[in-house]
């Protein structure tokens, strides 16, 4: 089995963060010029590694071996949340190279084919996991069609800063590949918690969300009696609460739900809010939890529009992802590398968070596997894993990397 | 008793209304160039008038009466809100001035001493009811307290563009005056439904208000399961939704109470909040019932609180009004006026908006007067009353003004 160099691994991590450093975390959004900067030093290091690098007009970096498929693809996102911690996809960037290094390196495993790369736009700027979507061929903005970032920004004006524009898109080349393996930090506290170092992938859940939208009369706070009022926060408060109150009744176990953006107008204290809007996301394994928890949502947005007083309207958000499987004989090699690096701590598990792999496995199998986060944080810059976590953690991914591309060659 | 112009009232509505007309409606926030530009126009019309006018250094706009005391002061506030209606303050400021005119004209009361005021800021540009609160002695910004409007603007710099910079601040002379009459528009439904043209003002409801602060943990909405949550947003709509359940128990017939404000941090659907705020402001003509809203919403924060998860912080709001009784002798004066202008058409009535007779009732015996406002609108470009309502309510207003200084000339 390949022999990573932790040292080297840990000073390229290191590099990486220093692209966009801010206090302890990192500021490297898609497209930002950070960013650009991170992926032209990345492409540079695909290179010094011995593969054919590449940057296509979504902003992949995509660097091919030279030697002859089948060809694992491997790696992670190097874009950042607008306030992101440092290891989040950069780890499985640079565990990507690494184990490209690590297998040139032995006479046992040079022969392999294994390509590494860096999606793009993960962290939704304009569109998210844009880069793996493009690559599988899923409807992404093209130029012209007018997306925008949070702040107004074009995407055609931020492709054209980052030196993109008018460059070609890859597309997934599914004879070439046997699959696509990434692993990132978990980004919850169960492998710190249970004392365990490596989590092997099962699923990763699927995503549902919301946004209702809430029409009443905006008037007087003080001559409007309550008796005449079409309060839109009024009806706001309600529905988010019952969802509160009647979600658990059909959860499954490890279901999550979430009404973290909610907008009163004209928002002063002295008005009777005439419209408002809750978003509403909702996360589980298994597609009947989900199909119930809407079916919960829909009937709980029926009893606040029978009551009187402002109405609701409900559309699904803009994501809505399905429950993504892992492939089964990935994981099998998942666990045997995980079992030789860290016997008796390793765990399976569901991914509560989404990732690339759960957009690449429409088109190749897929592995994802995770190594601990201190104190389960993650998308904040105090986000941070053990030295230690991070090697062991890379020499499973190369074990796996290099066994399921020996796999594929003898079978 | 006197006879006003209605023609000469009109016609002066309509001029105030054309210094910062915006299609149906006004905008002359106080201190702007237009509100500066309303004050001197109503200066020059005081002195045709036969008063002695001033603007003083906080823009009050004063017209004293020539004549010996005791006098009444008449008047309201001619500034607007940002996007303001035409009648608002307005239409008790050209009252006051009409009503002055109209018992010179008249040698039965023609030695009556009547001033004429128009207030500024009553609308919290700066502070609400500034001037009025400045004229009576209570607290009130003063330059270089630093206070600044909401686009940032600071007090000194408006006050300095209006000219009155360095200019002194009038202070109610008590000796002088019997009190203080003001008219204004119902701003609110009851007297159309009911068929009144004109409400005569038993008192102003009090109003109280709270802040919420809510502080969790923000987390990622995948991997944080429901129960290592302390989500801000679920304590908010919890509390704000047992505010709305449980404030009907212990209100008055005819409390208001909204929460028009709410903010969620940082406002992203993938992320579990853990920061929120809400106001709520209420409303009561009984001190009983405002203390009893206030303690129910002291009990379900702490129920909050009882709960675990995110914690809840209890601020009052910056304003805090105590209900204002008009004085009942003035209420006489009002009803016998109005009964023979509006026989059978008018009505006792509380106000549940808010307005300077409210402050001025800290330092002299006020009265206040209604008339309808068309569909109940108000604090809108659409906000409008039918030009024979607002002629009748002069009369009202003037028959009020001449037989309380009368009354007091004999007593």
């Amino acid at each position: 089995m390949p022999k990573i160099n932790g040292e080297r691994l840990l000073n390229d991590l290191h590099h990486l963060r220093s692209i966009g450093a801010f206090e302890t975390g990192v500021i490297r959004p898609a497209f930002s010029a950070k960013d650009m900067e991170a992926r032209h030093w990345l492409k540079s290091q695909y290179e010094a590694a011995g593969l054919e690098a590449t940057i296509d007009g979504v902003g992949i970096v995509l660097g091919k071996s030279r030697n002859p498929g089948p060809a694992l693809l491997v790696g992670s996102h190097s874009d950042t949340q607008p306030t992101g911690g440092w290891l989040d996809g950069a780890l499985g960037v640079i565990y990507g190279l690494e184990t490209v290094r690590a297998l040139a390196e032995d006479p046992a495993t040079a022969h392999l084919a294994v390509d590494a790369v860096s999606w793009q736009d993960e962290e939704s700027r304009f569109f998210g996991c844009m880069g793996s979507s493009s690559f599988c061929g899923l409807p992404v903005p093209q130029p012209g069609d007018g997306a925008v970032d949070k702040d107004g920004v074009s995407l055609d004006d931020a492709l054209r800063e980052a030196g993109l524009e008018g460059v070609a898109r890859l597309q997934v080349d599914r004879e070439r590949y046997i699959g696509f393996l990434e692993a990132h930090i978990e980004q919850g506290p169960h492998l710190e918690d249970d004392g365990n170092t490596i989590g092997v992938v099962t699923s990763i859940v699927g995503l549902r969300g919301k946004v209702f939208t809430f029409t009443g009369q905006q008037n007087h706070a003080g001559t409007t009696m309550m008796a005449g009022r079409r309060d839109a926060a009024t009806a706001l408060y309600a529905l988010a609460n019952a969802i509160n109150e009647e979600f658990p009744k059909v959860a499954g176990p490890r279901s999550v739900w979430t009404m973290g953006r909610a907008h009163i107008h004209p928002g002063a204290p002295s008005i009777v809010p005439g419209r408002a809007e809750l978003e509403l996301q909702f996360r589980d394994i298994s597609v009947d939890v989900l199909d119930a928890m809407d079916a919960t949502a829909d009937r709980l947005v029926e009893e606040i529009n029978a009551r009187g007083g402002a109405t609701v309207q409900t559309e699904p958000s803009r994501v809505q992802i399905n429950p993504a499987h892992m492939d089964e004989s990935f994981r099998a090699h998942f666990s045997t590398a995980a079992e030789a690096h860290a016997p008796g701590h390793w765990v399976d598990m569901q991914s509560g968070a989404f990732h690339d792999a759960g957009i690449v496995c429409s088109a190749l199998p897929c592995g994802l596997m995770f190594i601990p986060s201190i104190g389960g944080i993650s998308h904040d810059f105090v986000e941070d894993s053990h030295a230690e976590d991070i090697v062991r953690g890379c020499s499973v991914f190369a074990d796996a990397t290099a066994s399921i591309v020996l796999a594929a060659l003898t079978s």
